[in-house]
């Protein structure tokens, strides 16, 4: 007999994510195990309880879900949660603190569908915050020249660091954008411009993304106005805005949505999967492609 | 194909009230998510997660149930619940905090199946409490004549007060119950009498109520001894004391859990129900029809 | 219609056990509802919440596992918890924090199929411990007699006397065994040794071990290297070493858990279960026999 789908939520915030736990449940799991304020010094515990019930043919109906504000906390549970596998004997696991995976997936996705990633130079405003430094592996990954803009030039040169450290071969660009005229100046030859800033904050204004003629994609993440892209609406999805097809933060969204159920379908496939950013953009891709 | 019915659990308390998931489950929702501990001002966030993950079509299968033992706490919840929500992004709550609602609907209720409420005049012994208030709110507005008693004139009246505020043309009288004369007084020509006091308080005697030749119904809602009107049995349903139809706790409580059961299963009909002392007492109603 | 099972989880830890919501799980519950962080002085308040909300008909299908890595805390909730029944109004309860009684209950089986426990004489190592305690009760109950041995003669002295209060008749004798040849002598005329220690500390050496031709069954319950008795392997289940029929924790894990399965399963058949080590035992006898 086939074992229910149990999904075990860790969140490192006060309460559980009720948005992940709804998408869990549409997700068609069976049991849903909520656990909040989780420390990395408690995952091995709470992992050891999920990998040591059942036997290792049924563990691929037992999966974790990493969630919680913190994308860094994340991180340093999902560390924490596979350091404790060994051979057989694990689960499959997720992770997607404050969205950030499904959200940098269903940007990237979004501008792949209008220019050919490889061929393309793309500027990534705020690309050294979590969903931005998720952004720019995911696009360097697929061949793409990266502008990575902060208003700190070590910031960006160090997660340009980061990122060549996990991206064999990744043609990154450390940028300064403290200004309009820096924003221009980092704007001016690309084609694809993602901003993954704090909600409220506009990185690029109407007029500065206007005057530039190579850019053909513009993406904003931010949800909360003013929006991070002058002229970019929060529900755009692939609106044409001369010459540039916009996307907004809920234009965005579906796709997000999309790819984090499917994203914990998979995970009760086989229990040796970690879906971080790249398995879950790959997830997204396979999505788009209908296969 | 229909989403599973997700009912969020919002309760002040450091656990969460066993008692409102039990009922939960009994009316048949799918997923229980329970939170505990819940600040008001973390109930956005969790709001937000409950009323942006599914969409519109779909929102009425997720609701919220604010519940804990402290009702003033449970309606700053809900107040700042229901703030969140705006155009069709809503989902439907309901408040039974300390089961305040769906206790004094099943007072009222108990009492208007012996008289008719709009010819009475009621007698509310702690009438100031949390569910003392709201029994008078649901007589008030049913055209009952009400006298509201606490130990302090003051606090009566200021109940009063608030209560004029949402009942227009509430008729309501003021009383200081501080000892036995002045409740016999109080008592006098009234046909209705319900003491929604404290757990082990008598607020009426067995002598006081027999001297009473005008009442016709008693209901006790306290059901811990000493019980709340000398000589009403906590588990009396509708049992005469000398021509006084009586009512105990345990008698109303039958009425109270369907009460409570069927506003559970009546959120996941729309996703725009807001359901307080009124929703519930009028859900009891349609109960009482046989609607 | 026959209402959901719930199973209310009462866990001391800060984070429920993952461990025993998996099992509840595949013990085919429909709903769990997870207590972490429970303090004797709240369980009043949940039990009443579970015992108060069915009628006495359903509460067969409400039950309680109290669990949380300390045993003595587990013990003081379930004290606290059948305290607060009375006449039909209670549901079936289970202590298994840190699984010390399907532990206990699964080593004293697995020498049970080896040796008549009526004719047996064991030593318990590490037997003033939460297990430990478990494991000389149930032995004392099944007519063998029992050496009670810790390193302290003083605490195997105060085990040995609280075992007596439970057991009517039990046949022990405390010992310390603080270095190998108090252990040699301990072991000296024994059939059975089970050893409940701590992880990671060697009770009984391989040497001290093969040296005792009086031994039939050695059952180590230490999971983690080094393990408590030289030579037997974590896996072992039932292998003969020189004679000597060993069992690792491991190789008695399997039957701990159907014996954990079986007495979830068994709490839902009637409302007036209370399973503490004697009961589970008695479960994981019937297993044994095929009733």
């Amino acid at each position: 007999m086939t074992k229910p789908k149990i999904l075990v939520q860790l969140d490192g915030d006060e309460h559980a994510s009720i948005f992940d736990a709804v998408v869990a449940v549409d997700a068609e799991i069976d049991h849903l195990l909520q656990y909040h304020s989780v420390e990395a010094g408690q995952v091995r515990d709470l992992v050891h309880g999920a990998m040591f019930t059942r036997g290792p043919q049924d563990l691929h109906n037992t999966a974790i879900f990493i969630g919680g504000a913190n994308v860094s906390h994340g991180e340093s549970l999902l560390r924490t949660a596979t350091g404790c596998f060994f051979g057989p004997m694990r689960v499959s696991v997720m992770l997607d603190a404050n969205g950030a995976n499904t959200t940098a997936a269903a940007a990237v996705l979004a501008a792949a569908r209008h220019v050919d990633l490889a061929q393309s130079e793309a500027l990534v405003l705020a690309g050294t915050g979590p969903v931005g430094q998720r952004v720019v592996r995911l696009l360097a990954r697929a061949g793409c020249k990266v502008r990575v803009a902060s208003r700190s030039a070590d910031r960006a040169s160090v997660t340009c660091e980061q990122v060549r450290a996990i991206v064999a071969g990744a043609m990154l660009t450390p940028l300064a954008t403290s200004n309009a005229s820096e924003t221009a100046v980092a704007l001016d030859g690309v084609n694809i411009v993602i901003a993954a800033g704090a909600a409220g904050i506009e990185l690029l204004s109407a007029e500065t993304r206007a005057a530039c003629s190579s850019l053909r994609v513009a993406v904003d993440l931010n949800a909360v106005p003013p929006l991070g892209i002058g002229g970019v609406a929060v529900t755009d999805k692939a609106v044409e805005l001369a010459g540039v097809i916009c996307y907004g933060a809920i234009g965005v969204g579906g796709t997000k949505m999309k790819i984090h159920t499917a994203a914990l379908k998979k995970l009760f496939t086989v229990n040796n999967l970690v879906l971080d950013a790249e398995e879950i953009y790959e997830i997204g891709r396979e999505l788009e492609s209908g296969s």
